[in-house]
Parts: structure tokens; sequence; C-alpha cells
């Protein structure tokens, strides 16, 4: 039997002003298996929801962050540019009322009440929020009072009490801690779609930009795992490490990867692609992570009554539509908002994460964690403001 | 019994090298009713399909067009920029294969078979083309062989044989010289859109722009007449002149008229619409006839779910989008091409008109016709080159 003591729980909160700061909870937080666990409000400073000096120890899950995301959309939350405000919470007190910012992340189990068991959780099990708000991931310790909003994602191979997670050669901790947003966005967006065609899809082409990322990199592997063949447009600015890039996304599926002056150009579009589709192929689905100009060149490559599905818009300018493809094409314009699916269908988290998480486990997807960037965050030995910084840069990139 | 000879049957030609032309059928046609009707060739030339010297009276209608119509469309086919082409037909020797030009006009009966008699046709009539391709109406006259070509439009009170048709307070010539087109258009646009939206339409706005067009004065009385509130977006070329556009544009039903600066501006988008929508009030839908930025102003009108429909675009420029509309608003950007339409539903047409011709027969439609630009053709004693340069001056316009 040991112990675990948390003396600080930090988070990284931003107020109402914008400001990004790490809070100290000075909460003299500390589990003991099997005994009892305390959350203590110290100076006016709690800890999310947790009013009560002493918590039931039936009722509430510790979780050890292991790893975080920085996502565009953190950013935006930040800025006060998204859609989504986060709600920004009185009981922090900083200056201002603050919300604790991330939305994805994975977790350690640290304490369990034992009821749950025999639903298949246990201590030092690894886990993914559920819930579809901000759930708060940059912190190094949370709470949370349902095991509904976790999702388990595998036992993990514990051969020192709260030891190295060991990680499995197809999904190690980056791969689990990015799992709940993009790959999940990924497959919604592309099923979303797909679902409506026929089943013989080995005529069928989507094309996308901003094949590089993440999202990127998850659409053409799920296209491909769907028999759907695709064409990676790569931006200009990517052109001159193309070789590189090119490799990497054939490697996660990519059929075709031009890039986009390629893509623009005339003899491209009437020549070399209606010879590349072939008699019968068809470009049914552009799905368009940049907007602007962009738009404008991924749909000129759809086929009649293709659709375009603006998901993210990493130019600030507004799409640009060729309006012979909206006339006489009878393409589509929409938009695609994973918040959305999740508030209509409150269930698809969970269901698609579980669709998708064996496939991972397999192999069969790969998560794609070549770009990914490591900060190490110290918290009980590194200054804070040096995490921040790292955090500041990896957000400003 | 009066007989009226044809000597020459005149038409607006285009070739396949975009040259307009007027070309003369040098031909010996005459009718004289109860005898015969001989379209004759001569030099090589034919009209149309009639390959026979001597045309087989019980299948052919003669028709004298009574006013015929210069759409935006006849011009980009003219200049071959148009997406349907114009079949060029061999049998219109000029220097180049060639076709005659005009899809919108009216016409009278001069002569039809007496079989169609008791099927309520007769000589003297008004007609419409209904044939969905170019019928070719920029002819002095022209010839159908099947009587469902034709849809009747109202019988004339003819009272000197041939005479000039007595022209109703509610639909003169004019008005029904473009029946078949933009009228046609405006109902099936809204109606495709609106069946779908719920039965309490108080609630509900489009927005348009262009609405000094044809369309626009259209749709924005086809709007009220199913209950939907309209705003009317003011080009800003148009503002020097806003107040009598603004007169008019109530005139034809307009709920709102306001200039694009206006729209264009934040506070008008975040403090003046809300109130002018009241708390349940919605932008439903935005009907674009120009493209470019215009579009982006129309479709920052919307509300939630909402749907732009560019059926035009008079911009040569591509249609905007903002993406927060599409991503976080769910709001569809979809076009609109009435050939389309007709194609899909070849009885589309007709069931249309008859729905529609009754309304404006009644005057509770009224055919926008305060800007229609009259050119007087004189076939038999002007010189051709003068229409031909009045009708160039009104394509530039």
């Amino acid at each position: 039997m040991t112990a675990t003591r948390i003396s600080h729980i930090k988070a990284v909160c931003s107020d109402s002003k914008n400001n990004v700061f790490i809070h100290n909870y000075s909460a003299n937080s500390y589990y003991s298996r099997g005994k009892e666990l305390k959350l203590v409000k110290s100076k006016n400073q709690e800890l999310g929801e947790c009013n009560n000096e002493t918590v039931d120890l039936n009722c509430v899950i510790v979780l050890k962050t292991l790893t975080f995301v920085v996502n565009p959309t953190d950013i935006e939350q930040i800025s006060d540019q998204h859609k989504l405000k986060l709600p920004k919470l009185k009981q922090i007190q900083f200056n201002n009322p603050a919300a604790i910012l991330g939305s994805e992340g994975l977790f350690e189990i640290l304490y369990i009440p034992p009821k749950y068991y025999n639903m298949g959780f246990q201590i030092g099990d690894w886990c993914i929020p559920l819930e579809n708000d901000n759930f708060g991931t940059w912190s190094t310790f949370t709470t949370v009072k349902d095991i509904k909003s976790l999702l388990k994602i595998k036992p993990v191979n514990v051969n020192n009490d709260y030891g190295t997670p060991i990680v499995s050669s197809n999904l190690d901790i980056y791969s689990c801690s990015i799992l709940s947003v993009n790959s999940l966005a990924a497959y919604t967006l592309l099923n979303e779609i797909v679902k409506e065609w026929n089943d013989d899809l080995e005529q069928d082409y989507i094309v996308i930009n901003l094949p590089n990322s993440q999202m990127g990199k998850l659409l053409l592997q799920m296209a491909k795992y769907k028999g759907i063949k695709s064409i990676a447009v790569l931006s200009d600015k990517e052109i001159s490490s193309e070789e590189d890039i090119t490799s990497i996304l054939f490697k996660y599926g990519a059929t075709y990867v031009i890039s986009e002056s390629k893509c623009k150009s005339k003899h491209f579009l009437e020549t070399e692609l209606p010879k590349t589709l072939g008699q019968h192929g068809r470009v049914r689905l552009a799905l368009d992570a940049i907007s602007g100009e962009s738009t404008y060149h991924l749909a000129n490559m759809l086929s009649e009554n293709g659709k375009i599905v603006t998901y993210g818009a990493s130019s600030p300018l507004p799409s640009q539509m060729p309006t012979d493809k909206l006339i006489f094409d009878n393409c589509q314009h929409i938009g695609f908002w994973m918040t959305r699916e999740q508030k209509q269908n409150p269930s698809l988290k969970v269901n698609v994460l579980k669709k998708i998480l064996p496939l991972f486990e397999k192999g069969i997807l790969k998560m794609p964690t070549d770009n990914i960037q490591e900060i190490v965050w110290d918290y009980a030995n590194r200054d804070d403001t040096i995490f921040l910084r790292e955090l500041k840069k990896n957000i400003d990139a």
C-alpha cells in the first residue's frame, strides 16, 4: 500500500481578460489508498466544483495528467475568438474569474471508488475525458465525479506501483492523448458525408488541403480504410520540403499528393485530373481546413454534385467558391463543427471512440505523432514561468 | 378570309465564331388560311428543321414573334461563356454553322392545323415557348411541329383580323414575353427551398441582392405572396437613386430595403438586424445574384441553419463565404440553375406556369416591366444593321 501526496494542484488558466497564468491550488490534498481523500480549500481557492472540505470517497475519481494537447481551438478560446466561450469560474480566484484550459489529454487513475472496480476500471488505468465541453486538461491533477465522464483506453501493464506506463507499439501516451478530438472529428466528418454514398466507393475520391495536419493525416487514413481514394493538396509553403512530406502522406494513405500551385493550373484541372480520375472516377468530397483561396482551388476539383466541407479556417480570409461549381455543377458548400455534432448526439463521442479505438490498437489506423512537440511540465521542481513560456511558444507556432 | 404573306423570315444568329448577324431566309413562305403553307429553301438556306419544300399542313404551327427578350444568358451563350452551349446548326448557312438566338418571347399564332382547335388553340392566340432548350425567339417568324411546345397565354380579343392585340391591364405583351424565364425561375427557386419550411412563415425572412433586377422584383413579390418577409440589399452603385428604387422595391413587396454598405457595418449586423428580426425572427434564406463580396455580406445576415443560394453571378469574382457562418452557424451555400431543375423534371415548366399565370392575370403578382427597353424591329422597312446595333447596345448595357 502506497500513498501519493498531491501537494500542489497546478492548472493553466485563462481569465476574462485573456491573461494566461498558472494557478497554484494550495490544496493539502492527498490520496492514501483505501483511506481518505481530502481537497481542502485554502485562502478561498477551490478546485473545480468541490465546495466541501472533505470529499465523499464514494463519488470522486482522482486523475493524474499524463499528457495534454495544445489545439488551435484552445488558442482561439484563450483569445476569446472561438464561438464556444469557456465558462469562467468565480471559484478560481486570481484577479478575474478564470477557466482551467485544455480539452484533450490522457489521464491515469490515481484513485477510484471501489464500486467502479466491477465496471472494468481500476487504479492505474489510462482514460480520456468524454465530456464534450472543455475538460480542463492543462492541469497536473484533476477530479471527476462521474465515471461516465471517462473512457478507459487500455489496461496499463504496471510493473511498479504508479511507475512509468508501458507503452504498446500501436498506441503510446501521445496517441492516446490526442484520440478524443481529432480522430473523433475526422471519423465523424468523413462518415457523416460518406454514409450517403453507395457501397461501391472505388471510383470515389476525396480531396483535402492541409494534409500534413493531424486532421489531414487522420482523414487520409480513414478514407483509405473506407476504400476511398484521396488527393492531398499541399500548400505552397510546404513545397520546399515537399518530398519528405509527400512520403509521409503516402504513409498515411494518400493516393495522390499534389501542390496547391499545381491544382491551380488550367492544365491540371482540364487534362491531368480527368485523366487521373478515369471515365467513372468522381471527386465527391473536398475537405477544407484553410478557407480563403484554398477553398476555391479545392472546389474546382469537385465533380458534379460534389460537396465541399469547411471544418477549419487556418486562413483568416473568407472561403472563396467558384460560382460555376455552385450553379452549373450543383456543388454544395457546408460547414462542420464537432461541438454541434456532439450536442445533437450526446452519445456520439463514446460510440465513435469505441469504434475506432480497436482500429488504433490493432495498428490499422496510426495516430500521427510525427509533429508532436514535447513539453515536460516538471510541476514539482521547475519554475512555472519556464513552462508557461514554452507553452506560449507552442501556441504561437 | 385574309392572307399574310411572309416574304422574309429574319433571325438573329450566332455562329461558332461568336459572330452575331441577321440572317435573311429568302423563303417564299406564305400562309393563306385553309390553303397551303410553303417553306421553300432558297440558295441552300433552310429554316430550322424543315428539310422538305412543302410542309405538311397537319403538323406545323406558324408563329409570329410579338416580343422577344434579351437575357444575360443569351449574351453568355453568344460569347460561348455559358455552361449550356447552343447547338450550331449546319442548315443555317452563313460562313459557319449558326444558332438562332433567344430563349424567351411571346408569339401570336398565325397558322395552326385545325386538329388543335378543339384543344383550345386557335389562330390569333398568344403563346410562349415551353421547350427548355433555346427556342430561337430572336426571329420575326418561326415554326413548331408540336403543340406541346407552346403554352397558350390568353385568348386575345382581336377586333380586327390580325390587328393589334388587346392588352389586358394585368398582363401586357411585355409581361407575357418574360413569363417563361424569370418568373418560372423565381417561383421554382423560392419554392424549392421554402417547401421544407414549416407552415408558419411569419417569422421567416429572406434577404436578396440585386433586388432591382427582374428576378429580384419577382422574388420579393413571391416571398410576400407566401407570407415571408424580405430584406432587399441595394448595391452601392444604385444608392444615388436609392429613394426611387426603394419605393419601387416596396411596390414589389419588399419589407425592408437597405444599402449594401449598411449591411457591411458591424452595428447593423450586431444591433439593428437583431432588433428588426425580433426575438423569433430568422433570416432563413439568402438569394445571391451577384457573387463576389456580396455573397459574404448576404451570408452574414443569415440566422443559424440558414441557406444561401447563388443563382446568378453578375460579378465575375468567386463567391465569398464567412467561415464562421459555415462552421459554427451551420449555414449552407448551394447553387440554383433552372436548366438543371427542368432537366430533372421536364413537366416543371408547364406546371409552374399554369400555377403562376392566374396570379399574374388577376394582378396578384405584377410582372416588373419598369426597366424594359423597347427596340422595334421593323423587319420589312428598316435596315437590319440599325436593329443589330440597337440590340448590341442593349446587350452591352
